[in-house]
């Protein structure tokens, strides 16, 4: 089964290299992971994508709580959170095929980031599905190379992960 | 120095934990870490941004290239490759301020991902610049939560970064 985990950790050398440790320790193997800074500077948020069994997770959880530097860890359930990846894609262009992709890209919401002589690379934003039906589009024109975030996924109620105070607001 | 570094490597157990390891044992930061699958299901791709300096960097590019698992490793150059990062934003929501809110987040061109009783989630895409201009226009609203994929980049030629055959084009 495929699970979607967030962990609030410090921001210090070596927390990321002994997070995805645990992992691969026990046999999980990480689909993908986005590392970013979060409005704290000295904490970082993680987004693990990673599959495997129900009761070898709830090991790597553990552990997790017991890293020094894990400050929260969230399992998220469907239907609790929204998720999104971002994808930078650089598809082949010619003059033949330089309307129809402009077209599918257009479709998609997405964004031209770049335009070279011999290609053009853009962005769009998306869960899975969204992202794998742009790459199914994009790849009769020939696509050179594909860049992607991994997923990231936040909590659809009004609570922030690691709870704490409310942020002050300013009317 | 900043340095923003793309790695290709066999989509295989303990390869992020092994490479994460790299970075820490000589004491560069790895400040935001992405990793997503490419186009060729046994390969994914690394985005890196660490700060350290330019000679540790050289053994660290060094030692990457010795690891089994390693395709190819890239340090884009300022000037050769374009980057953007996702973020999604939770912000506190009233009948008062919801009327800003949604204003600030269309000026970014940013998309409203859930509105929940107290609060609303919008995720945008950016440059580093861009996305903190977007929290410091959201912060008087009070920011509950954050989540980031950390920068991806893509070089701004016509080539894969791997080398390797052209794709297939049909015209």
């Amino acid at each position: 089964m495929k699970h979607t985990i967030s962990v609030l950790v410090e921001n210090k050398f070596g927390v990321l290299a002994r997070i995805a440790g645990l992992f691969s320790a026990r046999g999980f193997n990480i689909e993908s992971l986005a590392v970013g800074e979060t409005e704290d500077p000295a904490v970082s948020r993680m987004t693990i994508v990673a599959e495997g069994d129900e009761k070898t997770l709830e090991q790597i959880k553990k552990q997790l709580n017991k890293l020094i530097d894990t400050i929260k860890v969230a399992d998220f359930r469907e239907g609790e959170f929204v998720d999104r990846e971002l994808i930078i894609v650089k598809v082949n262009i010619t003059p033949k095929t330089k309307k129809g992709i402009i077209e599918a890209i257009d479709s998609f919401g997405g964004k031209i980031v770049n335009v070279g002589s011999k290609s053009i690379s853009v962005e769009a934003v998306g869960d899975h599905n969204k992202v794998k039906a742009l790459l199914e589009l994009l790849r009769p024109f020939g696509i050179i190379e594909t860049v992607r975030t991994g997923k990231i996924a936040m909590g659809i109620d009004d609570k922030r992960l690691e709870g704490g105070a409310k942020p002050e607001v300013n009317e």
